[in-house]
């Protein structure tokens, strides 16, 4: 029936993972702090001050192979059937993304500058990545706090590079590719101007961004942030692309860390497959998903969403969260 | 893209709903329990011994609507564009049904004949709500535990009556449809029978229905009951099913009571739109999906799920469980 499931039983190994028990705190040294770089896989990327060594402190940002991936790099696919069903090695990469040194910053207290060097390292990643030619999508995600699924305290985000394009990537493909066939036009594209023209779900918007509650918003906050410049892939976009994305991050993560104290949340940046060409029909977008209702099976066997928070009233809040934060800031300013 | 969400103001109203908070243990009278049947709306349905009268004691089973309704049953479908957009108003039905008068009981710990009475008030209200012409599926689910979204203890199902036929189950419905058109073969009929050879994917089986771990089990200990008759609608199935589905029902869920210490799970009945002829491509079924892991931003966003369980082995685990409980039994009752 298409779907695809990672069976990994390296990660059942993290104690955290499985059998389900309430996050601990962790004691000890964080393994993702400057000092402890030899507690991680060597790294991948970094943005480092004053050509330091690889693998020493002195990086702003550093991109590193997950300890416990959920796939593997080494191997061939080994694409095989058993009877009815179709199976493949679990072959990928699974990295992290550090976001900064300070354990106890968050990606929303970040300056844009230093969001702006996690964004090309994204990218960067992407690109390297996307010489394998096994792979064919990579994930961006972010999961911050323990209740959207987050481990580590310490700032990260995670890449899984994949043999197959996620089932949820194929249908909004192919719903974008059938309203392109109809109309002549992206429905992104329709999205930000109708968004624009009647301001009601619109949050921010700056130069190359702009960030709206979604029509169709399945969680309370739901938030999309969408280029206003047509690009069917993230790690294609022009550079003064991902410092107005930095920007529009900044104002988003900050209006919900002060509206709504700091939730819990998960992005996802969805981008077109890798080495594809750019297409007409296809936005990349980043989409941001607070975790402050449970997601039950219910959900997930459905589809189907019961969403307490009206879009337009969720915009009106992370609006007025802006405002505030930027009538304050005039004030110290003063 | 074709998706629907509901947007519930109604729903935000109770506390408990949002903002997230942790479920604090009730305290007062359960709304549920015998004697406290004015505190709900009154029944549509109960299954009573001795004559007794409509919401008063004496009830087995008994359906309520949903005092906190997802969707309301009055008014006009009011479908209309929005631009881009199209609306319709929350028309539907939300009914709960109370599985036993015992609070403390859990379906699992029900008498056979017991979870037979409790299939029987789901057909008989399906029945009912599909005499309504602007209903096209009728969800019949069950959350059990706080961590799978159950916010009251006393045992119960749900069942939600949608204009709209879920996504997900419209493409489980195209998946099906799509592999008749190339097999003329059920693909459910088709697991039952792989499973049935292989067995190392098995459960459980009796007379009417095959339990197996799926092949690309989402979630550890994730648990498809499968009819082993040929039928698209559960409303449809012959009566000495209810009765074998009930017997199947107890098995797999005792066996995961006792292998992983009374998890919180979902299940959800799939079954085929209502009012649509019996088909030969669609197998109504019912997945149980245990709450061990935490769903989060990434898996709902992509619909690609790592699951640390291999499904051979949660089987092994549930069919040495089951066999463990009967041989207790057994020696009991020597």
């Amino acid at each position: 029936m298409g779907r695809w499931v990672i069976i990994s039983t390296e990660r059942s190994r993290r104690p955290s993972d499985f059998p389900h028990a309430p996050s601990a705190p962790k004691s000890g040294q964080c393994v993702f702090c400057p000092g402890a770089e030899n507690l991680t896989p060597p790294e991948v990327a970094a943005y480092r001050d004053n050509g330091s060594a690889p693998n020493t402190p002195g990086w702003r940002v550093r991109a590193v192979p997950n300890k416990f991936p959920a796939l593997r790099i080494e191997g061939p696919m080994g694409r095989r059937g058993e009877g009815l069903y179709d199976l493949m090695n679990g072959v990928g990469a699974h990295e992290v993304v550090i976001e900064t040194r300070r354990h106890d910053a968050s990606l929303a207290d970040l300056e844009p500058a230093e969001i702006e060097t996690v964004l090309w390292a994204y990218r960067d990643r992407v690109l390297d990545l996307s010489k394998d030619e096994r792979f064919r999508y990579v994930l961006i995600f972010k999961n911050h706090g323990a209740e959207a699924g987050a481990s580590l305290e310490h700032p990260h985000s995670q890449l899984i590079a994949l043999p197959i394009v996620p089932l949820n990537v194929q249908q909004e493909l192919a719903g974008a590719r059938d309203f392109y066939a109809h109309k002549e036009r992206c429905i992104f594209c329709d999205i930000v101007d109708h968004e624009r023209e009647h301001q009601r779900r619109l949050i921010f918007e700056n130069e190359g961004f702009l960030v709206t509650s979604p029509f169709a918003a399945r969680f309370p906050f739901e938030t999309w942030v969408l280029p206003k410049n047509h690009g069917s892939h993230f790690e294609h976009a022009a550079s003064q692309e991902y410092r107005a994305l930095a920007n529009a991050l900044k104002a988003t993560l900050s209006a919900l860390k002060d509206a709504i104290d700091d939730p819990p949340y998960n992005y996802i940046i969805h981008s077109a497959p890798l080495r594809e060409v750019e297409n007409r029909f296809y936005h990349w977008h980043l989409e941001i998903t607070p975790a402050l209702t449970r997601v039950a099976g219910f959900e997930v066997g459905t589809g189907f969403y019961i969403n307490p928070m009206p879009p337009e009233e969720a915009a009106r809040i992370l609006r007025e969260a802006l405002n505030e934060r930027e009538s304050t800031r005039v004030g110290v300013a003063r």
